[in-house]
């Protein structure tokens, strides 16, 4: 049977390459508008998994997915770091100087300034999705606009490729979590997310961290979000190196109690070293 | 002379009550639609001063301008915390009964969820700006449109107010940073923002934050952002309470100077304590 899982936006889009690239053949892809809906997909068991960017190397963290993720108590099962690479998209035989309005999401847009300073004349609109914006263009026969998406948009709304790579910085990497309803703690498992809460006081963020420094266990990343009804009180996520299923994990995770207000576990799962982080 | 002081968004903004309530009388505002102008106005001298939200107590932080508030290397002269009260607004004489959409700033919608789905009937919409969609809806007199802004934005476009407080969570407070081009040290500054990197290694942030924990010296905010081109790696801004003049503090900027590779001092001023924070 088909795995099923949740994205957000059409097919061709990064999230859809991402989920192709992580389960390869046997897929069957739910497509979503919303966030919210695509948890939603895998928490009320429409679906097995989903699929969410939480991180890109160049915008920072999808904070909303990070509060989604928490709300809808889903686990991380695995991690897949993908390569974005920017495209100006458009009708076939289309050529760039008929272009007047380029479409795209947000994020899209603003990666790709240094092109829309090279290229005072377009005008800038934004959408819901990089792969829907290269649907709307083909089905509507839009010559004078172009989409930015990814190849994968190009080739599955028959787009054509009109620039590669126009994004301003190569280094842009979108990091997504699998989320599913149950841990999936394996021997290879060898990264943990988790989130926690302490009573604010003199040193406390720092006698957390301890808890991992003084095991010698790496942190990858740390996040903190704001606490609804709490004003300037925070929740952390944070990224280590280590099994729950190991001892030094255990153990450092019994000393986070001891810590800690409030503290969970939001997965164990294998990091994708495709492109390696150094301990933090 | 009149203090000129660069914001996002229009009259009656919450933007603009928050630099009203910091600096009174003798204010000249200098309204922008992009927060990259915003900056710029102050970084070219066009204005004295700009006022930016930096972060939500509901929402988080406004990352985009901790980005700018670095690009652009401008001072935290003050910080001040403003409630944030949304409001129905509509044109006088309007009845709830005849609205059918609503227009605000996307976080002003997403703040009162529980209003929309108390009232499945209304359409949502986006602007740039809060103060901004009560001018419209007045202007156009558009009857069957309201708009969600603070009780500034009716009082100066003359709207209506239909109903007050439909915030989900009434513990909502933004934070303004005002900013110059110099540095505004006094005795009374007690709270210091800066920026950092370093060099990842196993325990590293432990370490940078050991430098303030040693010297008992209270955190009260830490925020990191990607550091473009070089993926998952980060800068940190960190908000302790002490004064750059004052010993302990330059022991600890100085003991912080050896453990990163970037340090820099965004600000040194007096905390808004009209809502206390308690150290991390």
């Amino acid at each position: 049977m088909a795995t099923r899982i949740a994205i957000q936006g059409e097919e061709g889009s990064y999230s859809d390459s991402a989920a192709r690239a992580l389960v390869g053949e046997g897929l069957e892809i739910e497509h979503c508008e919303r966030f919210e809906d695509v948890f939603l997909h895998t928490a009320k068991e429409r679906t097995e998994y989903c699929l969410v960017p939480i991180e890109n190397s160049l915008s920072g963290s999808i904070h909303k997915n990070y509060d989604l993720l928490l709300k809808n108590k889903l686990k991380i099962i695995r991690e897949i770091n993908l390569r974005v690479e920017h495209n100006l998209i458009a009708v076939p035989g289309a050529a760039l100087s008929e272009i007047r309005t380029v479409i795209s999401h947000p994020v899209a847009l603003e990666q790709c300034g240094r092109f829309f300073e090279e290229h005072p004349e377009l005008e800038k609109r934004s959408a819901y999705d990089t792969s829907g914006s290269v649907r709307e263009i083909i089905e509507k026969k839009l010559r004078d606009c172009a989409a930015i998406a990814g190849s994968g948009a190009a080739e599955c709304h028959g787009g054509s490729i009109l620039l590669t790579g126009i994004e301003d910085n190569p280094e842009n990497f979108t990091r997504f979590f699998l989320l599913g309803r149950e841990e999936g703690v394996t021997p290879k498992s060898d990264k943990t997310t988790i989130v926690f809460s302490f009573k604010n006081s003199a040193g406390a963020l720092f006698k957390c961290l301890g808890v991992f420094a003084l095991r010698d266990i790496d942190l990858a990343k740390i996040e903190s979000r704001p606490i609804a009804g709490r004003p300037w009180e925070y929740l952390f996520y944070l990224d280590f190196l280590g099994n729950t299923a190991e001892e030094p994990t255990r153990n450092a995770l019994n000393h986070l109690k001891e810590l800690t207000e409030f503290l969970e576990v939001l997965g164990c799962y294998p990091r994708d070293i495709s492109l390696e982080r150094k301990g933090m």
